[in-house]
C-alpha cells in the first residue's frame, strides 16, 4: 500500500470461511498475511494449516511468514506495567516484529519497583522508540516520559474493573499526561502502536539514506 | 460534633450577608469558625472585620482563630504535582494545620524530577500521613503510594485542559491506582483530605493513650 | 515490601498455570501468599491442593496461611448495607484479617434500620477505623461518617442496576459525600479499603510506640 | 388546563419584553400568572409593575396573585438538606403554595443531626406529601423514605463541586435509593416536584370528595 | 415496615438457598412475601414447592399469597409503549395488585395509534394513578402527562439498542418532560412505580378517613 | 459547489476583520454569502454595512441577499415544540429560505395541544418535507412521525436546565425514535436540517424533471 | 399505516411463540410481513415454514414476499466502509428493497481506498439517495457528504473496540460532520435508513406525480 | 532536561507576577524560555518588556529568543481542517519551530476540498512527519493517515458545538481511525503535537548520525 504497511486483518467477528480463503490464497502466493485478534474459531477453521502458518497465541496474531527484522532499523522497546498487561504488550511486540522492527521486551514494570526502574534507565536509552502498555492508572507512559528522550507510545490497556471503565482511566490519564508529546492509541491497541512505531523508523531510515542540510 | 471536627463553611454561593452574620457571632464568642471556598465576595462582606481575622489567600480560607498545632500528632506531609496544584494543596495545608496537625509542604514534584525524587525518599519517611494533589494525570498518588508504607490520600484537582474533564481523569487514575489503598477523595478537595488526616491523627493519639492488648 | 503490604495477587484473567505455580513456590517455602478474585478456573487448577490452601468463598480469596491477627491493633469494623452488599464485604474483611487486623462484621444494615441503627452508636465506638460497603444510592457511608470520629473508608459496589452503572451512582454518591473526609475506594475495591485500614492501624502502632511531643 | 395546573411560565431565557407582555395582559384580565426562574433582566423589564405583583426572590418567582391555600389539602413538607438547597427548596414551597396546598418548611436538616431527626419522626407524620431538596450525595430522600409512610418526591439540586458534576451525582443516587418508590425530578426542579405533589393532593380531595368501594 | 409496604425481596444475584429458605419461613408462618426478578436458578431452588406459590413468570415475580385488592382504593393505569416493554409494565402490575391496588393493563400504546390515543382520552379519565413503561425515546409519559389530571409515573425501561444505552435515552427524556410533574423511576423499576402508587393510594384513603378543613 | 449548496460561513468564534473582509468581496462581485451564527460583534464590524445586507435577528443569520424561494419545490414546514426551541426553528426557516424552499412555519406545538395537534393533521399533509425542533424530552418528532408520511428531520435544541445536558436528551430521544426513519441532526443545527431538506427537494427536482422507469 | 411503511417487527427478545403467530397469521392473509434482527431462536420456532418464507442471514431479515422493487423510483445506494460494516449495510439494502425502492451496493470503501473513490464519483451520481455505514472513526459520510449532492443518510455502526464505546464514536463523528445536512440514524439502525430513504423516494415520486408552481 | 526538550511554561491560569518573574529571570540569563497558552492578563505584566520579546498572537505563544530551525531535520507539516482549527495548529507550527523543526503550514484544507486534496499528494511526500489538527468529525487525520506513509499526529480540536462536546468527537474519531498507528494528543494540544514531532526528528538525526547493522 501507499503508506508502507502491509495488509493485515482484524479477525474478531470475521466469518471463519472468509478468513480462511483469504488465508489460502496468500499461501498460494507466498505472500505474507498478518491476522490479528485471532479467535479460537478462527484457529479451528484454518486447523489443518494452522502448521504451514505461524501462531503467536499470547499476541493472538496468526501470519504466513516469519517476522524477518531489519537490523538497519531502531531498536523498538515494548513496556508492560502488570501482568494482564502483557496481552497487549504481546500484540504489539509480534507486530513489530512482523513489520521488520527489532524488539526487546520489558515486561511487569509495577509502581513497587520505581526506584529500581530509575536506576535502570542507561538500559533504555539503547532502544530507539519506547511502546509502554499500562491498564488501571495509566501512570507508567508518564513515568517513562519524563525520563526518556525517545518517542514514547502510551496503549491503554482494559485491564482493571469498577471505575476503569473498559479502560477509559488510563487512557484518560495517557491524554493528560504530564510527559509532553506523548502518542495515545486507543485501548487495547498494541498493533497501532507497532504501525506508528514502523512509519518513525522508516522516517530514519529514509532520514539516514538522504540527509538533508 | 460528636465527629471531632470543628464547625466548618463551605464559602461558595453563600450569601455574603448570611456568613457575615455567623462570622460576627463566633468572633464575639472567641470561638473557632473555618470557612473554605471564600470568595472576593465574602471578603468585602467583612473588610471591615479582616484585621481581626486570619485570612490565607492561597487556600481561599479564612478563620477566626490562629493554627495551634498538636506536636504530639504526626506530620501530615503535602505533596502537589504542578504549579497549579498548589491551590488545593494551600487548602489541604490550612485545613489540616487549623485541624491542628502538624505540616510539611513538598511542593511542584514534577515528572521530570522522577529520579531526584527517588533519592529523597527517606525525607517522606518523617511524614506520618500523606497527601497527594495532582490534576492532569492523576500518575503522583501512585508513584507516592508505590514506595510509601504511610496512609496516602490522593486529591485529583481540576488541573488541565481537554481530555482531563475538569478533573474526571486524575480522579479516575487514582481511584484506579496500581498502589492499592489510596483513599480518594472529591476533585480539588483539600479540606476533605484534611479531615481524613486529622481523623487518622485522632485515631492514633487515642491509641497510644490506651494501648490494647 | 517497602510499603510493609504483603505480596497478593489479583485472580481474575490470570492463566490458571501461571497462579499454579505461584502457589507451589510460595506453599513450598512457607510464606503467606493471598489472591484475590480467585475464579472457578484458578480453583480447579489448584484442586489437588486446596486441602493445604485456605479458602474463603464468599471472600474470593485463596490464601497458603490462615490470619494471625495483632490484638494490640484497633478493630475494623466492617458495615455492608443490603445483602448483595456482602460479597464485597467479605473481602474486605478476610483481606483485613489476613493483614493481621482485629476485624468485626456489621452486615445488612438498611436504610429501613435507620432509627435502631442511631441506638446502636454506641456499639461503634469500639472500632477503631470503619469500612462501610454500599451499592445503589450509596448513601451509607455518609450517614456513618455524619455520626463517626472514626476513620471511614467507603467501598462501592456494583449492585444495582439500570441508573447505578455498575457502581457509578454509589461511587459519586460517596465522593461527594456530605460527611467530610470520607475515604473513597474503586467500585468493589473490598481489599483496598483493608490495605488502607492496615496502613492506618499500623501508623496508629508505630504512634504508640514512638510517641512524639 | 385539562391537567388542572395553571399556566406557568419558565422565565431563563425568554425575551424580557415578551414576558412583559404576557404580564400585562394577565394583569388586566386578573389572572393568576405564575413565572419561575425569573432573572434579574426580566424584574427589570417588569420594574414599574412590581408593586402589583409578588415576587418571591430565594425562589427566583414572579406571580400577579398570592397564594391562597386550600385547607382541605394535605401539608407538603419540604425538608432541604444544606443551606445551598435552600434555593431549591424555597421553588418548591413558593410553587406548592400558589397550586393551592399547605406548606411546611422543614430546612437545613444536615447528615450531622441525624440523630436528632430520628427523633423528630412524629413531626414528619402530619405532612401528607414530602419533598426533599438535597444536592452532593443526595442521601437525604433515602433516609426520609426509609422512615415515613407518605409519598416522598425527590429533587436533585446542583448544589456541590467537582463529581458532583452538576447534580448527577445526587441524581444517580436518588434513582437508585434504597427507599422503594422514591419519585425522581430534574435537577433543581423544585416547581415539577409542587406540580407532583399537587396532583397527588387533587387526587386525595377526588377521592374523599367521592369514595369508591 | 413503618413504611407500610411489605417485605419484598429483590431476587437477582442472591444465593437460591438463602432465598428458598426465606420462602419456607413465610410458608410456615402464613405470611406473604414478595420475591421481584426471580431468576431460572431461584424457581429451580423451590421447584418442588411451587404448587404452593405463585409465579407470574412475566412479569419474574414469586409469592406466597394471591393478591387482594383493595376496591375502596383507586384504579391504577399500567400503560406500556411496545411489545418489549411488557415486562416491565408486568412487574408494575403484579407487584401494584399485590400491594392492594385495584389494576388496569393499556398495553402497546406505540406511537402509530396517536390518533386513536387521543380518542380514548376518557377511558383513562377512570383511573387514579398513572404509570406510563417506555424503552426507546421514553415519549409517551409525555403526551400521557400533557393529557391528564392524575400523577404520573414514568418507567423507562432498557429496551433498545445503540444509543439508548440500556435506557439512559428514555430515562433522560423522561427527567426532562415537557409535562411537569412527571415522577421518574430507575430504568426497569416497574415494582418501585407500584410502591409509590401504593404509597399516593394510601395518602388518599387516609385523606378520605379523616378529611381536613 | 459539487453538493449544490452555496457557501455559508459560522459566524461564531471567527475574527471579526475576517468575517468583514469575506463579506465586502462578496457584496462587490453581487454574489450571496450567508453567514450563520453571526454573533454581536461580527454585526459591529459590518455596522457600516447592514443597510445593504439582510439580517435575521431570530435566526442569526447575516446574508448579502434576500430569499428568492422556488416555488416550483416542496414545502419545508418548521414545527417547534417550546417557546425557547423557535431561536434553533427560525436558523432552520431562514437557511432553508435562502436555500430557495417555500417555507412553512408551525411554532410553539406544545405537548398540552396534543389533542388540537391530531385534529390539524390535514393542515400538515400540504408540506413536502417536515423539520422539527425540540428540547427537554424531544419528544416530539417521534409524534409527528408517527402520524406523517412525509420525510421527518428532528432537531434536537439545548432549550432545558439539569439532566438535558446541553441537548444529549433530546438528541438521545430522537435517535431512539419509535418513529423509524427520522433524521437526527447535531444539537442546535437547525441550519443542517434546511440543507438535508435541500437536499431531498432538489432530489424531488430532479425526478420530476427526468421521471424513470 | 398512514406513514405508507408496512407493519415491521423487531425480532430480538421477542417471544418466537409470539412472532411465529404473527407469521402464521399474515401468510395465512398472503400479506407481506418483515421481521428485522431475527434471532436463531426465531428462526428454530419457525424452521417448518422457511421454504416458504424469505431469510437474508446477512440483513437478519425475514419476511413473508420478496421484494418488488419500484423501477420509477431513485436508486439507493448503499456504501459500507469495513467488512464488519456489512451486516449493517446489508440490513438497510435488503430493507430498502422491501421498501420498494431500486438498491445498489457499494462495499468495503476504505480509507486507503480513497484516492481511487474520488475517480469513481461518476458513478455516484446514479444513485438518487446515498446510505453510508460505518464503524470507528465514521468518517466515511463526510467524505461522501463533501463529494455528493445526494440526500446522505449515515448510519453509525457498532464495529470497533475500546474508545469506539460501541458505536458511540462514530455517532459522534457523524453528528458532527463537517459535510452540512447529513441524516445520522441510531448506531446499527440499516432499517432506519431505509425507512428514510423510501419517505425521501415517496416524496419524490409524489412530486413528479403532481409538479408545483 | 533529561528529555531533550526545553523548560516551556503552561501559562493559562498562572499568576502573572510568578510568570513575570521567570521571564525577566531568562531574559538577564540570554536563555530561551517558551510560554504557551499566554493569556492578556500575562502579556500585560509583561507590557513593558513585550519589545525584548517574541510574541505569537494566534498561537498564543510568548518566548525570550526566535526560533532558530535545524535544516538537516525533517519538515513537520501541518495540517488543519477549518478555519477555526488555526489557532490550535498555529500553536504546534510555532512550538515545533521553536523546537528546531523546519514546519510547513497547510491550512484550511475542508473536506469540500478532497478531490483537489487527492491531487496534491505529492507535495506531501516532502514532509517528513505530519501533524493534522481538526474538530467536528475529526475525519482528516484518517484520510491522510490512508494516503501517507509518515507518521501522523492527529490533534483533536475544541471546535464545534452541540454534540461535540468540546472536542470529544474528533477525539474519539481519532482514537478510532481506520489508518492504523495514527498518533492522538489532547484536545487543542497542539504543543504535545510539536514535542512528539521534536522527538521523532531527533530519533531520525540519531539515526543518521550512527547508522545500525
Ligand atoms: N488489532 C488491530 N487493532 C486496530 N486495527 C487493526 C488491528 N488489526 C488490523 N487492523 C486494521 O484494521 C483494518 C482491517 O480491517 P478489515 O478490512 O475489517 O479487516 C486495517 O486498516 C488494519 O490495518
Ligand atoms: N422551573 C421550572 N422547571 C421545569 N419546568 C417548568 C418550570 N417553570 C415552568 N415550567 C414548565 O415549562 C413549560 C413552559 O414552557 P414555556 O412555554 O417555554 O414557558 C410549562 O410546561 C411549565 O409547566
Ligand atoms: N431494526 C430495527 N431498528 C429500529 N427499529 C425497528 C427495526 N425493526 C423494526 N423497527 C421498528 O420497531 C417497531 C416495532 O416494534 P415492536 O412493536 O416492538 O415489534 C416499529 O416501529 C418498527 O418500525
Ligand atoms: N500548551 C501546552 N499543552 C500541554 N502541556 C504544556 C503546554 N505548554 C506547556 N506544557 C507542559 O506543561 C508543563 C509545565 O507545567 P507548569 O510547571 O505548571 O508550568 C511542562 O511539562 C510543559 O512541557
Ligand atoms: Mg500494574
Ligand atoms: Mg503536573
Ligand atoms: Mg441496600
Ligand atoms: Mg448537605
Ligand atoms: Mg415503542
Ligand atoms: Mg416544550
Ligand atoms: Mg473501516
Ligand atoms: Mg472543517
Amino acid at each position: 500500500a501507499r503508506t508502507g504497511i502491509p495488509e493485515v486483518i482484524f479477525g474478531e467477528g470475521k466469518d471463519p470461511r472468509d478468513v480462511r480463503a483469504i488465508f489460502l490464497d496468500y499461501m498460494e502466493r507466498g505472500e505474507q498475511l498478518i491476522a490479528t485478534r485471532v479467535t479460537p474459531e478462527l484457529l479451528e477453521a484454518l486447523s489443518d494449516k494452522l502448521d504451514a502458518l505461524h501462531h503467536y497465541a499470547d499476541a493472538r496474531i496468526l501470519c504466513t511468514r516469519q517476522p524477518e527484522p531489519d537490523h538497519t532499523r531502531q531498536t523498538v522497546m515494548v513496556i508492560s506495567a502488570g501482568a494482564l498487561d502483557r496481552r497487549v504488550a504481546e500484540e504489539a511486540c509480534v507486530s513489530a516484529a512482523l513489520l521488520k522492527n527489532p524488539v526487546e521486551r520489558v515486561f511487569d514494570v509495577g509502581v513497587a519497583g520505581l526506584n529500581r526502574f530509575a536506576v535502570e534507565l542507561d538500559r533504555f536509552d539503547n532502544a530507539g522508540i519506547i511502546i509502554v502498555c499500562a491498564g488501571m492508572d495509566g501512570a507508567l507512559p508518564s513515568i517513562v516520559g519524563g525520563l526518556a528522550r525517545q518517542p514514547v507510545i502510551a496503549v491503554p490497556t482494559s485491564v482493571g474493573y469498577g471505575a476503569s471503565f473498559g479502560g477509559v482511566a488510563p487512557l484518560l490519564s495517557m491524554l493528560n499526561s504530564c510527559s509532553p508529546g506523548t502518542a495515545v492509541m486507543n485501548i487495547d491497541n498494541g498493533f497501532g502502536a507497532a504501525v506508528l512505531a514502523t512509519k518513525i523508523n522508516q522516517l530514519a531510515s529514509r532520514a539516514a539514506a538522504s540527509p538533508k542540510g
